[in-house]
């Protein structure tokens, strides 16, 4: 399932993980430049987030830490965007996502800019549980850092 | 200056009083239902609201506390604010707005529904900081609770 666009439900299921090394997939892969702010977040990964991905402007509510969390998200007009994302000045990041297919999930590979250049983590959205839990990282991926909060990019923003 | 239209500047000053009655005119003013909900609300007094003003839905930022606030507001399609909705259970309100225009201003009466029912405020928005400090309330405005956390609507919402 593609990320952003949330099941039925609005449960997504995602587990984030370091790099040892990035893939030998990466040159040719799908690639976009996304700018995100927060408007406003709470603990208890509560969080309302605006983005721009490949110019694409979204408006995304989140909620719970974890594995498991409920996630809102609406496409945003470029003027309604334009009105909001003043009021996420110095809660921002910056970042390229690479788009790697693999045995029939998508891992996301963000590679940070600007002030957390050097940090690249890989996420994997999953269609259920089962999956979740079965998945088996290749060998490239290093540590899991799934939930935690200083990989979050709430966190990261408003460092 | 009509409350939900920002200044140019994206800064509201209002000033919050109790009441000791309701007004005569209030009979023929013109009024609407309100129903809003909380998407996030840090300390600080930093929220992102969503309403339904008469059937229009907004979403709205706001960040500070007391009479100086910045605020910004877009409009929402119907099918944005229902996907949005859902999150703002348990952290709702309802009220209806009398609008009486006074001297070149507009008071704002809110009436409040449900389980704050009883609870009456005015909310007075004002073109400047001159106009703001000179205002004289009406004989039928009780104690100023400008800034007052008990009273603001993200509180009462909480609650």
């Amino acid at each position: 399932m593609q990320k952003g666009v949330p099941a039925a439900n609005n449960r997504e299921i995602e587990r984030k993980f370091l790099l040892k090394r990035l893939p030998e997939k990466l040159k040719g892969a799908r690639c976009y430049i996304i700018e995100q702010g927060y408007l406003a977040s709470e603990s208890a990964g509560r969080q309302v987030r605006l983005r721009k991905k490949a110019n694409t402007p979204s408006l995304t509510f989140k909620v719970g830490r974890g594995a498991h969390r409920e996630e809102r998200e609406i496409k945003l007009s470029p003027k309604q965007f334009a009105a909001l994302w003043p009021a996420t000045a110095r809660r921002r990041l910056r970042k390229v996502r690479y788009e790697i297919p693999w045995k029939n999930l998508l891992i996301e590979i963000d590679v940070y800019r600007g002030r957390h250049a050097g940090l690249v983590v890989a996420e994997v959205e999953f269609p259920d549980r089962v999956t979740c839990r079965k998945f088996e990282p290749p060998s490239w991926f290093g540590r899991e850092v799934t939930g935690e909060k200083r990989y979050s990019n709430v966190q990261l923003a408003n460092e």
